[in-house]
């Protein structure tokens, strides 16, 4: 997808909500476990009953991954069924992935072809070999990881490189933005940490931002929007456990639909 | 593995070598690809002909994800069969995963859990609760990432940490060496950056390093030896593509074995 397909859905939908498919199978409804792939069937009633609301989805790999084969089947039934929507929605592979060059257009081979996600999240460590391989996919995006939402991001994100004088992750945006270009890279920047999305703008104007953190960890919507958007919103704002375990019940999926249209009418408000 | 099994397999084998399974569907020879599962019978060849010289064997998820379920069945065959070899070995999963801790349970879960290796590799950049959660398996060993073997190395290991006066590379070391202990944590170190080992044997003498970048990359084995090993011989030596790919013709397996074993006399050389 686009860069400016993706505006485009953002203005129609009213809506820059990414979904996380954080999908534990210890904590869907029970009621789901009769079916012959409960976690994939739990998905779908997600998505059926957000899709007019949500402009991206991003399973995270981790989840299918701990289950192995049968985990790994889940995901591909996942991505087929979002890239089978009435109207397409972005995908976001939430795989943190980063190797060496030849590793790495491996990892895009198994996101960008074996799956055809629009997008994949990577880990910068390792550098611009790491990372360019991911850029060499027409119509796919790399998501880096600049700031991030969890407590860990103060050990080594913040660290103050002696030379640039500021920290790690700005280090991090300032080497990375032209590897790509704001059509084919984003950054992860986390909700808890949007006093600091007013600078990293200065850096990226116009790159679009996946913004985790929004709920569980404490992040607060109208900050993120407040100094994360651009002109062109921006901003993609995911929320994975809010949403997707929002009841345990067997109306777990009009819950979901309730608290995806909590944040969409909040975001609505925020895009005018 | 414990610590002492791992070191007692190195003095027995008079090796401290790893082969790294990076199996790539496309590079393995041409008559493999009418079995069921050609990386597998690949895989299963390449042990079979090297277990008695080699003490750990490291497959590299990417060459596995690129095919999606299938390959993730090669995984799992993969692992299955190095845990029932004869004589057991050390098996690391070179996945370089690493997230928020409720996702990294998951991960560590499907790597120590689900496939049952001894190890993962682990990218440092979110920090402390991104590694924690694979610290808490009993028996099992996380392998930071400090200062890798690629060119891209050089884009932020090498930053400055203004307050600490060194290397970000050194900061992850330094910090993390408490997160846990030298018996359930490793790091990868590049042979590319031998010159570098002096230093970090002073932060850490006596954990267990995972060094990669031997032959193709450049990496020399005695600069790595000299300044790597310490009494416990402390280092797990890493080839990948110069073993497995010695030969892409029907006589793979034993001329696999021919390099794995040019390296284990140069070892047991070093060894002494």
């Amino acid at each position: 997808m686009t860069k400016q397909e993706l505006i485009a859905k953002i203005r129609k939908k009213k809506s820059f909500l990414c979904i996380g498919l954080d999908s534990d199978i210890s904590k869907i409804p029970k009621h789901l476990l009769k079916h012959e792939d409960p976690v994939f069937e739990f998905n779908k009633q997600i998505i059926d009953a957000t899709q007019d609301i949500a402009v991206a989805y991003k399973p995270n790999t981790a989840f299918y991954e701990s289950r192995g084969v049968e985990g790994w089947k889940s995901l591909e039934k996942t991505i087929q069924y979002l890239n089978n929507l009435p109207e397409s929605v972005f995908t976001i592979a939430d795989a943190k992935r980063g190797d060496i060059g030849n590793t790495s257009t491996q990892y895009a081979k198994a996101f960008f072809e074996k799956l055809n996600f629009d997008a994949v999240t990577i880990a910068p460590y390792m550098g611009s070999d790491s990372v360019l391989p991911f850029l060499q996919f027409k119509g796919k995006w790399a998501i880096l990881l600049a700031l991030t939402s969890n407590s860990g991001a103060s050990d080594f994100q913040f660290i103050t490189d002696e030379e640039r004088k500021n920290s790690l992750f700005e280090s991090v945006i300032q080497k990375s933005k032209n590897w790509g270009t704001n059509e084919n890279m984003m950054y992860v920047v986390g909700a808890t940490k949007s006093e600091m999305l007013e600078k990293i703008r200065e850096y990226i104007p116009n790159h679009f931002l996946l913004v985790p953190g929004i709920g569980a960890q404490g992040g607060n919507l109208e900050e993120v929007a407040k100094y994360g958007m651009n002109k062109e919103i921006g901003i993609l704002v995911n929320s994975s456990r809010e949403i997707i375990f929002a009841s345990k019940e067997k109306d777990f999926a009009e819950k979901a639909r309730a608290e995806a249209l909590r944040l969409q009418i909040q975001m609505e408000k925020l895009i005018k």
